[in-house]
């Protein structure tokens, strides 16, 4: 039996291509004593792993030419030599862009197999998380604040505007599309949307944000991060999740005029975080996000695309925005 | 009897000159009713006030050609139209560049008789409140962390190095002349110094930053904050009090580098803050900060010069960083 793996075939210099990737058939080997062997059903492209392309990590595992390219996803076991997990149950895991592959158990999570699997790459899976411990935790917005989202119709960004919302907050999506726009506000109840592309795009920000931006949950960094610290509102706070406007290119911009400057005249708050750590908080949270789901107060947009040859140009376009929702790719569907 | 007055002559366009000021000899006018006539002691020079001089501030009494220059200042009631305050009481209010001014009560603070009246310019006024709050309320530090402070030997920063030290931290000091730094060392008890006009500074900073900064008191922004933000470890605060390396010019820097992603990378919080935001706590904090100078834990370096006509040359020296601690215009002293 192959296994099926899209590897890292060159890092890439500036813009990531299709042909930074190439595919392989490897051979599958005998599993390992207490390892388990998992058959992916399909996993998430996100725009952070985009980072991890740039070369500079060191950390063991990191990506690199020859690497199976990194990916969380969800999966089957499909052979098990530890008894902590069986044939047939469904996993969340560092699965990679393959067929197969072999885990501890401790690397994966068994999930609810009555529950769509694609779920937990969405709304109970990372993006789901981050956008739950980035507004709930880090950002903090109160009942009838204004939350503005960058990278809105992404797959973190499309979750926070409608947890925003469950908030009883105003919500204001920035996209670089007026049909993303559109689903934001007709199927997820966005208050209002900006193209951030629209060359008015600035003064059509400031009309959008009288009297002002109360909590910024920031995917992007760059120019989207400029144009929102001149719109905070004294106390305002911003969450620093991701910085998506720096990952697909060799020469980072600076930062945004304004630092420190408005931070010390408005008392903003900018915050960094990271899901992992809120580890210990996970269960609370998908516990939460799934009534929300189940209730229909949360929709989770999915943007799928089909088989393992598919995922280089899938991640080229979402670097370039064209994903709506969690880019997901399906490798063995149910 | 006439007034001496320091007018703001022009605004500057560029780098601020004392030909930027003039002075004016004024008529006393009778005091009006509810009244308090304040003869300057001495009055601060504080880097922060050059930021108002940039010709955007709209509010009531901003300064622009014409009026007296801003100055919080010390003073003795002269005469009083409030039975709230009576002639010979000390107080503390916004007496301006000028050697009598006039002021309803609400605007002056009452001060202790028995002090130097000078250090209600320093640690028991503005700058001290500004170090206790920025650094106890907004930057948080544990015992045992590394404290890294911009402007170390300015009005600010050398107070707030010293209360880290009262708080148990290691503190790292950074200042644009060997001399300052030897004072911070010697006299103040800052554990490391780095020149940032060193050009070796990034190395030193490194070297003398092992194993990272935990919080670090921004006094600058610019080129400092930057190279502060590559030594922050993981869950670092950063204090934003002022923007000093950005006061003096017409044409601000861009934001450093790094932001939004090494915010994100090492979790990081940066905020901005005013003291005023922590009005209601003044009392308990000059009593701390008082205790602490009786107990000669705390060293107000005050670095003075006499009369109203030394003021603009005071403040141009000042903006080029040449102040070792509060400096502090002589009006009228005891």
């Amino acid at each position: 039996m192959k296994n099926i793996q899209v590897l890292i075939d060159s890092l890439p210099t500036n813009k990531l291509e299709a042909t930074n990737y190439r595919i392989n058939e490897a051979e599958m080997e005998r599993l390992g004593d207490n390892e388990i062997r998992v058959k992916t059903i399909a996993f998430a492209i996100t725009a952070g792993t985009r980072a991890g392309l740039q070369g500079s990590a060191s950390y063991a595992g990191a990506p690199t030419a020859g690497r199976v390219m990194n990916a969380t996803g969800v999966g089957e076991v499909v052979e098990s030599n530890d008894t902590r997990l069986s044939v047939g149950d469904r996993v969340l895991g560092p699965l990679g862009w393959q067929s197969y592959s072999e885990h501890r158990a401790e690397a994966l999570n068994k999930i609810d197999s009555k529950r769509n699997p694609e779920d937990y790459l969405g709304p109970l899976g990372v993006n789901g998380l981050t956008a739950y411990f980035g507004l709930l935790s880090v950002a903090r917005p109160k009942a009838g604040e204004l939350v503005m989202v960058s990278a809105a119709a992404g797959s973190v960004g499309h979750l926070v505007g409608q947890m925003a919302r469950i908030k009883e907050c105003q919500v204001l999506g920035v996209m670089g599309s007026d049909s993303k726009g559109e689903i934001l506000k007709n199927q997820l109840g966005f208050d209002t949307v900006v193209n951030y592309k629209d060359p008015n795009y600035r003064q059509s920000l400031k009309e959008a944000t009288e009297p002002g931006v109360d909590v910024y949950f920031d995917n992007t960094g760059g120019m989207i991060l400029g144009s929102a610290l001149f719109r905070m509102n004294v106390g305002g706070r911003i969450a620093c999740c991701g910085v998506v406007s720096q990952y697909d290119t060799n020469s980072p911009e600076p930062g945004p005029k304004g630092i420190p400057g408005l931070l010390v005249n408005k008392r903003l708050e900018m915050k960094g975080f990271v899901v992992f750590d809120f580890e210990d908080r996970y269960e609370e949270a998908r516990s939460e996000i799934s009534g929300w789901m189940d209730s229909g107060k949360l929709i989770s947009l999915v943007d799928g695309v089909s088989g393992l040859d598919a995922a280089p140009d899938a991640f080229v376009d979402l670097l370039a925005g064209g994903n709506i929702g969690t880019r997901v790719v399906r490798v063995s569907p149910d």
